[in-house]
């Protein structure tokens, strides 16, 4: 395994055997407006600094003070915020760095070095570090792995500081977290403690930082926590199972993701790197095998994971209602950290698809439009009209309906923040497998935005304009703006969903074939080989018309229901959208009337629910909503239009609902 | 308000503007055999051992001897036991108490007197009594109103001792709740703490007694706790909002059922005690307001409450998931209570009716055939087969699949107990409006079981032999076997779902019509008025026939599925009743093809879902479980027996639906 040194001079994030396939580095990608464009301005102009006031305001961020004057745990007061604060200072470092790598903003960078300043203080001799433990009268240090969340705000530590080190390099940062992860390795390493944390989080963290510094050390620590999960050492909590933590089967033998779905997510992320590096192909298909599982039987349309709010798991197979659905934004986000390390581990196609659709609509639901309030859970349903937010309050974590400037576990803000920071990370992956020499290079693009790629090949670069405005049209123009001296297959993904899409190129991709003239490409990786040349252009086209997509017949929540998406996107009906004196719950749609482009969305055909008995002047009603006769809809029709999921609940408190009952008329 | 002294010698409950409604008291029914005296008989012979064996096992009898003996928060071991469980060892006081009046049995009565004189030495000088608080190195009393529960167990302490009261008259156990019913009117009285409990239950005690003993201080100080609810006045509970203790909105105000299911249904039940004996006509219209939309719109139809797990709560209006139903066993007995009350506050049938519902498809599903497990949830859905219940241990509460022994919250066993022991309660009613001399008295059979029925009328006495095996079937014959001499309208429900019931009477029951020839009745009291005679014959034909039953339209998690019942008896399709590799989520019912009696249960026709993918072969599979087309099913049909819901999970590890997708062949 290599760290590749980018045209930019940082180091990208290799994840493959032998470390030939990698995402893009800092430098390697610049987005300029469109959707992903807009959304990583807006967090980088609002979220950061909003993210760092609520910390501030909160006293998460004086917690290290505390520490670092000796006051921790000795003044009486309470120490303000959950035990697992501290990560949410590590995450907004980690969005700070990537931030800093792209833009090298001053005004962040003193931000950042105010923040290092007061998080390395607080550093033990001995580099253990968390406000919350260890100091004056507070609880003994690993007193409580199963709840106290020490490894896990050490493992955010340690990717803060991979991020950092691949944006700039060696740091104060870097030397923290260096410390952090000794300590840990003496704690906890085969002769320490045989424990492991309530919330698998350092396992990715020791990986990735094992990966950065070129220290096996890290990597095989995080081998060992994740081996010692699953054989039931943790001490239960309250009235939570095993599985609430995934200490209930070993992750090598388990055959789809239960419990806490963050949890789970970051484990399967860690048990992927730790799989790569060490080359252990069976632990590796375990996690294919559980993604497999889990994404055919316990994932939403939009990508969400999580099913219960009870304990914030995976339900049953099939089990995927759509109103209770957790679908925690950080269960999202996990989501594509396991499914992109998957997709450079096997090149295969189907985990950059559900990378794609978690982004639109788990990741890119969470935040406002003005960065600065956020969903924590996104259900495909909302019955009850939500109360709107107080604009300046600490919310419950799980209230639907509206946006919140921050939450009691306020995990979701900074985690979006950082993954938007880092976006440049899954758009696109190159891989160097035959050599550094005269080998073929592969850059494949895996998301498509407006920008400029710019990689580093062999001693030349290549350097590609994507013009875009997807996914509002299904139009990608790729121009060659430089050319290296040896060949380059250049693929772009044909999503699932995209049947009829075409390729096109100026240069005449297959032999025979002509220039400019589009040919069909399948889902899958459509190429474009060849020595790519200055000036050439390669032209996709994606089917971005709206179309029906009805739920699998075994999800009973669902059954009866029919949604509509265009493109990557995850279309909703919303209440403010209906016609005076219609409720949603009243809305059936006329499948057979088709669907139809809008806006940004889409217009379907409507009728409007028959009530054979509205449960006045009827008989006794002591049978709960149940009825003698089935039900039917409406003859007159109407037309509905349906936005995109992602932005709902922006125009005002509304119910909403992705899947909307089809209904013939009476 | 007066107490009626039965026929028996003991005092049965009115509950009734001026008193004059009242259930049958403990020697007014006896039970031989038959659905409800089978339940009653093993909750008597093992039920009521069971549970107290389990208590002194765990230590919760043995916390009342550390009170007594002046150890109890000074041995530096943890108390045993949740801050509840003092609720427990009341609940089965309670149970016993009724059991004790039903047959004297001596061994019963042993077990009661030991209990009773461990309880009692518990007691503080002021009359407190709680084995968690104020007792050496425990909390404070009343250090936590929220969680602290303090409350709410003396509210089961009273309701036992008003069970003895009603069975027995004076006793030591009715002294002991005096005492602590007068301290808790000291403590919280109009000059005293402001506070509520966290877990209404005090208010139907005090009610409960204060009726009982004449003691109108009892029912002020009920009516204080109603009125101080409901003003955001109790501190929060971790994630709770205050809806969770229905301290949202004040008990007159609110128009639905919401937050913990029990809570809301115990304030419930004492908030009409509280308007029946007050008069208070608004506070009793405000109850049954929140009973229609909660009953139309939050109730399942096995008369379940509690649509969710997160906080064992009421869900928004039509959210009703079988399988995440929560429907806690304590959730039917409080809505039992409920509806009783308000059956003989308004004479409403409706009431009864949903007390038919809960107490077969809810309170009976709870215990096994042995009366040694129990249900604490009860969905209407099992997906996953449960692993078997380990027989001998304390199970997580809400464990699905399988009945347990013992919970670690185990409210719900004490709770059966006590049901079943007082089901006469809810058998039949008596009212005396026209006072005690010349008028009319009415007798009510609300519900239909085999036994005798003994009524004081008057100076006479009224006596009824019911022959019935209902639910088995649907006829009901009553025989006057003793008359008094003055008219007595008697009154038999005919339940909402019992299209087509007929009555006939040997005497003729109206001008002109021929004695013995049925006539038709429709849902609702059926009358046979006029002087009952010895030897008059009354016979109630009730359809119970299997019906098909569809959803609401509006329960989206029930869309597209029908249901079976038969008489008050919910049906379901159990994995074990189905032909060898046919899973159940693949059954679709051919509703066309109608539904035939079988067994206790019904048989109908069903096909086999065709899968349009399996996902296996087909294109990357990325969208979670959807579908470019929508499903059919097979066209080869297949029988399949549909059992009682209440018996299900009998016959060894399961999976089970009670609402089951139509499907018509491809």
């Amino acid at each position: 395994m290599t760290n590749t040194l980018t045209s930019s001079g940082v180091r990208a994030r290799p994840v493959a055997p032998g470390g030939t396939r990698r995402g893009l580095g800092i430098g390697e990608l610049l987005l300029d407006g469109g959707f992903w464009g807009r959304l990583q301005e807006t967090n980088a102009h609002a979220t950061l600094q909003h993210c760092l006031d609520w910390m501030e305001r909160l006293g998460w961020l004086a917690n290290f003070d505390r520490v670092s004057d000796g006051t921790a745990g000795t003044s009486g007061v309470p120490r303000p915020g959950w035990q697992f604060s501290d990560s949410e200072v590590y995450k907004l470092l980690e969005a700070m760095a990537w931030e800093l790598g792209r833009t090298g903003d001053p005004a962040v960078g003193a931000l950042w070095d105010e923040l290092v300043d007061r998080v390395a203080a607080a550093q033990d001799d001995d580099g253990y570090l968390n406000t919350c433990y260890g100091h004056g009268g507070q609880p003994a240090r690993w007193s409580d792995l199963s709840a106290g969340h020490e490894l896990y705000c050490t493992g955010h530590l340690l990717q803060a500081a991979v991020a950092r080190w691949r944006t700039h390099g060696e740091d104060r940062l870097v030397e923290v977290a260096r410390r952090a992860a000794d300590q840990v390795c003496r704690e906890f390493g085969p002769d320490g403690r045989p424990g492991i944390c309530g919330h698998p989080e350092i396992e990715v963290g020791l990986a990735e930082l094992g990966r950065a510094l070129d220290e096996p050390r890290y990597t095989a620590q995080a081998r060992l926590f994740v081996e010692r999960r699953g054989h039931g050492t943790l001490a239960p909590i309250a009235l939570l199972s095993p599985a609430y933590f995934q200490d209930d089967v070993p992750v090598r033998e388990a055959d789809v993701w239960r419990g806490h779905a963050v949890r789970a997510l970051y484990l399967a992320a860690g048990a992927v790197d730790v799989a790569v590096d060490t080359g252990d192909d069976e632990l590796r298909a375990a996690v294919e095998r559980q993604w497999t599982r889990s994404v055919e039987r316990r994932t939403y349309l939009t990508g969400g994971m999580g099913s219960r709010h009870q304990d914030e798991g995976f339900g049953d197979d099939w089990e995927l209602p759509p109103d209770r659905a957790y679908c925690e934004t950080c269960a999202g986000i996990a989501s594509v950290m396991v499914s992109w390390r998957l997709l450079l581990a096997s090149d295969d196609v189907r985990y950059a698809d559900l990378v794609e659709r978690t982004l639109y609509n788990v990741v890119a639901t969470s935040p406002r439009t003005d960065g600065r309030a956020f969903f924590y859970a996104n259900p495909l349903q909302q019955r009850e009209q939500g109360a709107p937010m107080q604009p300046d309050a600490v919310n419950p974590r799980a209230e639907g309906g509206a946006r919140a400037p921050w939450f009691d576990v306020s995990c979701c803000p900074t985690n979006v923040a950082r993954t938007l920071a880092s976006w440049h990370t899954y758009a696109a992956f190159v891989d160097d497998a035959d050599g550094d020499a005269a080998g073929t290079t592969t850059v494949t693009l895996a998301q498509y935005a407006s920008g400029d790629v710019r990689v580093a090949v062999g001693e030349g670069e290549l350097a590609l304009r994507v013009d875009t405005t997807y996914p509002a049209s299904g139009t990608v123009r790729v121009t060659v703006l430089e050319a290296p001296d040896r060949p380059v297959t250049l693929r772009l993904r044909v999503p699932a969903w995209a049947d009829g899409a075409t390729l096109a190129t100026s240069s005449g991709p297959l032999p025979g074939a002509d220039a400019g003239v589009p040919r069909a490409v399948a889902p899958g990786w459509a190429e474009a080989s060849g020595a790519l040349a200055v000036g050439d252009v390669v032209v996709l086209e994606l089917p971005v018309a709206p179309r029906l997509t009805w739920p699998d017949p075994r999800v009973d929540a669902a059954r009866g229901t029919v949604a509509v998406e265009r493109g990557p996107l995850v279309l909703c009906l919303e209440s403010v959208d209906l016609p005076a004196g219609v409720a949603l719950d009243e809305v059936r749609i006329d499948v057979a009337a088709g669907v139809r482009p809008h806006a940004d969305g889409a217009l379907v055909r409507a009728r409007r629910l028959s009530l054979p008995d509205d449960g006045t002047g009827a008989p006794p009603f002591t049978s709960g909503p149940s009825r003698p006769q089935p039900d039917g809809a409406t003859a007159d029709g109407f037309d509905v239009p349906l936005v995109p999921y992602h932005r709902w609940a922006e125009r005002g408190p509304s119910t909403m609902r992705v899947f909307v009952p089809e209904g013939d008329p009476q």
